[in-house]
């Protein structure tokens, strides 16, 4: 087992990650910037480095200087947490050179996730289903027709070139093909001076439901379950919870067999997540893998009681899994709490905290690295909290969680707390069913 | 179900209820004395009644001032807490006679568990194991001879008047047992003016575990498992964890049903524990029955997922229970964090809580009433933290808890966590060997 481990990353997941090791023994060495001197990970990490200057480029994003902090620290494995260098190939790359071990994915394997058409191609030949689509341009409404036959309707249309909604359409049937296609050129010529068009078939009420899996070093991969992240707001998650609303058993038994499969394929070790879409016919579709530890990982440890950072750790030193798979044995949710003004349009707003009382009790958890009197800086990300709830039903959860964004007492910061509140309140959050799209008729004006 | 429940109690307890109650739609009435006015159950209950000053006399035991703050509310139900009126037949009886639902035990149930040879006589009736012993006064060395012959060595005789040991002793073998007769009543007599001695079946190596049971109005009695209190300090337990390090399948089975059996046989409602001393041969003895939740019920809860004041709330207002037992999935671990010094005979340290911060993370649970800037008064009992850890084997969960113990920041009192943290250390504790007797040797010196 490592005998020190540096943590690559700030805030809450650096502290996650040291509040394991301690528990496992290994002694931690946090790095930080000097916009960070006062956070929690510094103060409980065993040994702290300063890397540089508040800007990530500088600090958290500085491999040079994270890997003399290794080197200096004797450090003999890296976690980088999520973000900053969790996915970056050369990072992985570099450590793997300078005897370090990295916990997270190889230099190769990342770079066959990263880039998304390699990963879908990937994907596609390990049989994982992926979105259908045309591969390229079309060249004509018949070859467009033809592949639309193929996947079945709806289809969507996109311009190469596109982006805001322009230059797409939605195709319901063969009769509406080609006025859509002559509509869409027009319109992606007259925007974007290129006319070039690719077509998909179109996901119907999209969830997006991700599988964690867990790869040993030895061909062996695991999944525990789901998570439901469809409550997004322009791609960024705001809440996630497990298990999903619209799982069966059946569907979860071919998700995680695809997930598995796909890891499978590139060898995968480590914690990753194999992300979804799943339409309103129950099917799904590849979109990307996280080969990397998930802000949300928390709910599945609440509903699995395994924790994730430890099977990290365990399986990059080298401990096989027992390859069973898992499924949650209770309900669990996380409202990310930043420091974000949700009644301005998720308006930053770092400062100090003058007042803090976390709640507390019965299937409550918080990881957070903030405490009366922090100052949020201004440079990172502006999630302070993770207030994760289980309990024996959705409805059980959702009743608890509005129980403890209630007593959650933050003072000094605008956070977002209070959308948290109105959408437990809301008959459509409520009901389980709802799509990525839940948040863009969502009224915020109130809040 | 209830509409409005008035919470007869202070502290962490009173606002555990108000949370369950707040999870369940329920409106929550909070009682305080004077010393209390800035208590976190004040604040977050929907309505709060001064009841008297600080002695808890003319408090937190002041029927009158209580029933009346129950009728000005428009209370329906009364829920005790432990400790103050939770087992106090009187108080039940009149919240009966006013016709609110007191969510406990009914007078005619508190009074035949409150006295303790009326217990242990209803017990035995019902084909409860309690402890063998003379039933009054030897009479004579041959009858006391006669009565160990049948119990088996080793027995314990003690003086009637006794106390603090004096005119007590061990006997191993019927050879021993005129020196021992002789002796005890020498120093019975010499120093309680009293020689009558009493007989009991010596109890070796004994371990406090305790089953909990819920009954519903229908005559069904299910138990979730045992909490193993062992850790005691002049009869004051400081730390709880469940399961027993001793437990086995068919001593819980055992257990569990003499538990149920006791408790069917007073038809008793509602929440409530059976204490058992186990000894080293794995035979348990009834101690006495609490009428009421436990200071320890988290760790069930944890280890069970049931939330146990809902359950109360629900029997209390007719719902029935299926009946099915519970046996633990995880291991649960709870510390009181007490206002104490430990290095100094555990003297209370009330006073202002000058910094404050609660540790966090996976499988972490506080429950508590304190906050940064909040005085404890020095009234009351002297916790004011509830630390539950739980996690997939003992192991983690003792390395969690001393992770958790060195997180957690409380300046300007004393506390109790220096002792916690040293006892996670031990290798005695560690084992999961010990007895009740654990405390008596341990070395509080250098805490």
């Amino acid at each position: 087992m490592f005998k020190k481990i540096l943590i690559a990353n700030r805030g809450e997941i650096a502290l996650r990650i040291i509040r394991t090791c301690r528990e496992m023994g290994i002694r931690t060495v946090a790095v930080y910037s000097t916009a960070d001197r006062d956070s929690l990970h510094v103060r409980f990490a065993d040994e702290a480095v300063c890397i540089g200057p508040p800007a990530s480029r500088q600090s958290y994003l500085n491999i040079p200087s994270i890997i003399s902090a290794a080197e200096v620290t004797g450090a003999d494995a890296i976690h980088p947490g999520y973000g900053f260098l969790s996915e970056n190939a050369e990072f992985s790359q570099i450590c793997a050179d300078y005897g370090i071990k990295f916990i997270g994915a190889t230099a190769e394997q990342i770079n066959s996730m990263g880039d998304k058409a390699t990963a879908k191609a990937s994907m596609r030949a390990a049989g994982v289903p992926v979105i259908p689509g045309s591969e390229g341009l079309l060249e004509s409404i018949e070859q467009g027709k033809e592949l639309a036959a193929g996947m079945g309707y709806p289809v969507i249309i996109k311009a190469t070139a596109g982006g805001g909604g322009r230059g797409m359409r939605i195709i319901k049937s063969e009769a509406d093909f080609e006025k859509a296609w002559n509509d869409a050129r027009t319109e992606a010529g007259a925007a974007f001076g290129n006319d070039g068009l690719y077509l998909e078939k179109f996901v119907e009420e999209p969830r997006h439901i991700e599988i964690q899996i867990v790869g040993d070093q030895y061909g062996k991969v695991c999944h525990l379950s789901e998570r439901d992240c469809s409550i997004q707001r322009r791609h960024q998650k705001l809440l996630e919870e497990t298990p999903s609303p619209i799982m069966t058993d059946d569907l979860r038994a071919r998700m995680g067999e695809a997930a598995i499969r796909g890891a499978q394929s590139i060898g995968y070790e480590g914690a990753g997540t194999v992300e979804f879409l799943v339409d309103k016919h129950g099917e799904f579709y590849f979109m990307e893998m996280n080969t990397r530890i998930q802000v949300e990982h928390p709910i599945t440890e609440e509903v699995t009681d395994f924790d994730l950072i430890k099977e990290q750790i365990k399986v990059a030193a080298g401990v096989p899994i027992s390859g069973a798979n898992y499924t949650p044995k209770l309900f669990a949710l996380e409202c990310r709490i930043n420091a974000e003004d949700p009644a301005n349009n998720f308006r930053p707003s770092p400062g100090k905290i003058t007042n803090l009382h976390f709640p507390g009790g019965h299937g409550i958890r918080i990881d957070s690295h903030v405490y009366t009197g922090y100052v949020i800086p201004p440079n990172y990300d502006s999630m302070i909290a993770k207030l994760i709830v289980s309990g024996q039903s959705r409805a059980e959860v959702l009743t608890r969680m509005k129980r403890a964004l209630q007593e959650f007492v933050i003072e000094g910061i605008k956070t977002t707390i209070p959308f948290h509140i109105k959408l437990m309140d809301d008959p459509g959050f409520q009901s389980g069913h709802f799509t990525t799209a839940f948040l863009e008729t969502f009224d915020f004006s109130d809040l």
